[in-house]
């Protein structure tokens, strides 16, 4: 196996590649074809099994709902013309790595000073 | 910038460093001490933001929500022993990438059949 | 107390009288001043509260969280100028409450028919 | 028409008699047979049709989408032995009616004050 970054850019690239394909030959290229509220709809879906699974401390289906989870968001940022690596960039552009945990640390912060 | 890899590895080596650090100083400290369900009501709060944000047709902030919601997922795995690795590895692990289309179109087949 | 006709109805009147009432002094105008993103948030975080709450299989904390959930889906409504008394029509409406079950039947056999 | 009273005791009336039922002609049978975790998935779905419901405006949709998110929900309820009367009796309970709003945002208040 590679690195994680040939993981999520040659599975954005799978997903890139189902857009007009054959919705009975690929989930992907059918979830594409049925529009966004059916990909947002997975997400939801996706979300409240990734809380299951970690409320039953089931540590290896977390996983295997967590990547069920990002592999939707994936469709849905191919569906807006965005990637993967927009949202890894976006995370490594949060002030640095360590910079990200402070700014959400004043975020929170801010929150409680007035906006709940 | 280096590789997503890089970007992910040490994300989660930063979340695993705030285990048991001081709640004052970090938001994940806080989360993490908070306990589970402070983190995974985060994490159903930030899938319902990035369904709000690809509503409004708003690519940019749809990455901005997926950061969110993948960074909480992380502090998830974290708390749970696991880690985005874990995540990674098992998207690439379903029978190859290309396989992994065709297994989610084969569940959603049997799913037809008589599930649902 | 009376029938849930009135805690429905006069639930709904309260927060229907808090739109434009001071924010510092209604939870509910403080909503309804930040707007639907806000309401719908609250949505999203309470549902997944409803699954945690289930997940522990505390049956009177359920009844909290659906209370909760249920309130703020009270609040979006009235954003959007409906109200709990439409939501009770078209549980009635579905064909007579005998009727309800055997369309939802109805429609996941259509699902499993070929959309999913 | 009778009250909202009459609606969701018959509902739960309904839900109810469907415990153990056959799981091929009702749908609630099927889910209750199926168990927690797919009914709370249900609830999981509705809640982000209600967001996509509501962000698209469209109060009708809304209407409707509550309509299946409260329906779900009272399955869950039955699932756990309560019912929707509690979820009422729990909302009027909350220091009468025109408590609640105030109970919230004394909530909203200490999370404020530190907890958020």
């Amino acid at each position: 196996m590679g690195t994680s970054d040939d993981t999520l850019a040659r599975l954005a690239a799978v997903i890139e590649s189902r857009k007009g394909a054959d919705p009975d030959k690929s989930y992907v290229a059918r979830l594409l074809q049925k529009g966004p509220d059916a990909i947002l709809k997975k997400v939801g879906e996706e979300a409240t099994e990734v809380v299951m699974a970690a409320k039953d401390g089931d540590a290896r289906k977390l996983v295997a709902e967590v990547a069920d989870l990002w592999f939707h968001c994936m469709v849905a940022l191919a569906h807006y013309g965005v990637s993967p690596a927009d949202v890894l960039a976006e995370l490594a552009r949060r002030e640095g790595l360590s910079g990200l945990d402070e700014k959400a640390l004043r975020k929170a912060r801010e929150r409680e000073g007035g906006q709940v």
